[in-house]
C-alpha cells in the first residue's frame, strides 16, 4: 500500500481500503498518522465519517453547520481505543494536541471518493469554503493510467 | 458500549459506531474478538465489508456467489496490521486458525443495519442459507424502549 506525507510535515495517510485504488463503493478506509502539533485543515463533508484511535491522544475541534459560519468549535477530547463520529456536514478539524506522542486513527468514510471544503478558519462563511476534489491521496489513482484495455 | 458474546463461547462484539445504537445511516463498525479456533457462520450480504487485523492472525474462508451454492472455499491467511475485504455476496467465513492467541478485528460494513444470510455447510445452495434479521447484536437495540415520546 501506498504511503505518503501529501506535502504535510508529520503527517502520514494510507488507504488501506479505497474507492479508486480497490474498487469500494460504499466505504473507504484510511490510517493515518498526526506527529506531535499536527493538524487536519479545517474542513467539512456530506458523508459519515467514523474514527478509531488506534494510539496517543488529541483534540477533536467541531464547529456547527447551523449558522452562517463554523463558528468557535467545541474542543473534545480523544484518546486511545476512543471512537468518534462527525456529524454529516459539520466542520472540523483533527488536532494532536499532544506534545510528545503520535495520534495515529483509523478513518472510515461512506461515499467515497471523499469530497472536501476546506475553510481558512473558523469564521470564514460555509459558502465559501472551497472545494478540493479529488482530494490529494485520490490524486495518485486519478492520474494513474488505467487498468482497462 | 456494550459487550457481549451473543451466546458464542469465546467470542466478543462491540458495536463502537452503530446504526441502531448512534444514529449511524451509511456505516457501521464493530470490535470483535475470537479465541483460539473460533470461527463467524458461514455467511453472505449484499454490503460492503472490511476487516482490519488490529491482532493475532488466522484464515479467511471464501466461496463463490458465481455457482448454486459456495463450494469448496479458498483459504487466505490473514495477520496483524493486514486488511482484506469481503466481494458483495460471496459467502464467507472468519476463523481464528491460531491454536494460542486471541484474533481481534475492526470490522467495517456498508449500509447497515446487516442483513446476514446464513448457511449451514459450504455445499448449501446459496437459495436456501436463512435470513438472520435483525443480527444478534441488533437485536438488543430493537427490543429497547425508543427515546422518541
Amino acid at each position: 500500500m501506498h504511503q505518503s506525507n501529501y506535502g504535510r510535515e508529520g503527517f502520514s495517510h494510507i488507504t488501506v481500503a479505497g474507492a479508486l485504488a480497490h474498487g469500494m463503493k460504499e466505504v473507504e478506509v484510511w490510517l493515518q498518522t498526526f506527529g506531535p502539533g499536527k493538524k487536519t485543515p479545517i474542513h467539512r463533508h456530506s458523508c459519515e465519517e467514523v474514527f478509531v484511535v488506534l494510539k496517543g491522544k488529541g483534540t477533536l475541534l467541531l464547529g456547527s453547520s447551523s449558522f452562517k459560519h463554523p463558528g468557535q468549535p467545541q474542543e473534545i477530547p480523544v484518546f486511545q481505543n476512543s471512537t468518534f463520529t462527525i456529524p454529516v456536514n459539520d466542520p472540523h478539524q483533527v488536532w494532536n494536541s499532544d506534545e510528545h506522542e503520535d495520534l495515529q486513527v483509523l478513518v472510515i468514510i461512506s461515499r467515497p471518493p471523499i469530497k472536501i471544503f476546506i475553510y481558512d478558519d473558523w469564521s470564514m462563511p460555509h459558502t465559501a469554503a472551497k472545494l478540493k476534489f479529488p482530494y490529494y491521496w485520490d490524486e495518485d489513482c486519478l492520474s494513474a493510467p488505467k487498468d482497462e484495455l
